[in-house]
């Protein structure tokens, strides 16, 4: 592309280097961006600063914060003997807006993958275990992918903390709501007839 | 959706307010920027301000540039007899990536729509003729969109500087190379049809 002037050039390629954004976007954006008044690019740039001089992590749950404790830990209206463990804050933001669960969270910020490079020790794991050993926790939900990567690292944790008395679970699988059978992948159908559920219980709710 | 941050959604809304940008992909780029190192955000940032406070339109032809004369208007490689009337710096990226024109372009920042309130003082024409009168200039090429505010443009234009000894022409419009008849409008094939060119002139091409 030919682009007429170098600071429309620099912009383009800084743009373009955020996920899912092609130079094409980029330069619309751009464009934009060079058409704006000067107080939406002000107000832009300084929520852009803003997201990273001061946003926190929460320091019991890693979930994003304006404060150092979110505003899930910090609620006396939640049932504190419950985590859902997830990996990303994102999975708390698709939880929540369910409005089914009303217990706390605790974000890996990943998964057990080797093939990337990440082991237990990037993960918040050690930090789940000391938060689950001085607080009374009744059980914890696994909330995680439904890939190799998940199951292991679901297992690994399990593992670490079975000997404690806790209740250990995790989200349903199988075909998703709404779903005609003709259109649903193999696997998760092999597997939904596998775990086929007791039609007394299916139906109770 | 459920953001658990004011930070966050406050970035979330500004940067949803881009064209094109959802909130979910704006909570995307800004859960991505909260993760981005310091520098990658100065870049980004210091890149957007830029664009704003350093870019320019070009004194003679209002294409973006760096300085108050774009580079191609600098340029003593192209002819500047020739005028290519474009509606939007986009229109001069595009053209010069067809490497097919050598000369000057005239931005206009729009064109005439009634429907939308632009008339023509919102549009540079009146420098355009400026421009026309105080430079020797051949050709003038309209180069607008092939709807009704384009050919209106253009006959608005043509109209005030026809007196004038120039040549005018705009850009050829008929069924796109590659195209099957069978996909092409009917309005576009109709138009082929009633403005056909005798085939000694197409086939010297």
């Amino acid at each position: 592309m030919n682009i007429p002037s170098k600071i429309l050039e620099n912009a383009v390629s800084e743009i373009s280097r955020l996920p899912g954004i092609g130079k094409s976007t980029a330069l619309r954006l751009a464009l934009h961006l060079v058409k704006s008044n000067s107080s939406d690019i002000k107000d832009l740039v300084k929520s852009i600063e803003s997201l990273h001089n001061n946003l926190k992590s929460c320091n019991i749950c890693y979930n994003l914060s304006d404060s150092d404790i979110c505003d899930i830990c910090k609620s006396n209206l939640r049932d504190d003997s419950l985590i859902c463990v997830v990996e990303d804050i994102r999975d708390i933001m698709a939880i929540e807006n369910t409005s089914q669960f009303n217990g706390l969270y605790h974000v890996l910020n990943g998964k057990i993958s080797p093939i990337e490079g990440i082991g237990p020790s990037e993960l918040t794991i050690q930090e789940l275990i000391d938060r689950i050993k001085n607080k009374k926790i009744k059980e914890i939900i696994f909330a995680l992918s439904a890939t190799m990567e998940g199951d292991t690292t679901s297992y690994y944790i399990y593992k670490k903390i079975s000997n404690l008395n806790i209740k250990f679970s995790t989200i349903a699988r199988g075909v998703s709501i709404g779903d005609n059978l003709e259109y649903t992948d193999e696997i998760t159908l092999a597997r939904s007839i596998l775990k086929r559920v007791p039609y007394e219980q299916f139906s109770k709710d």
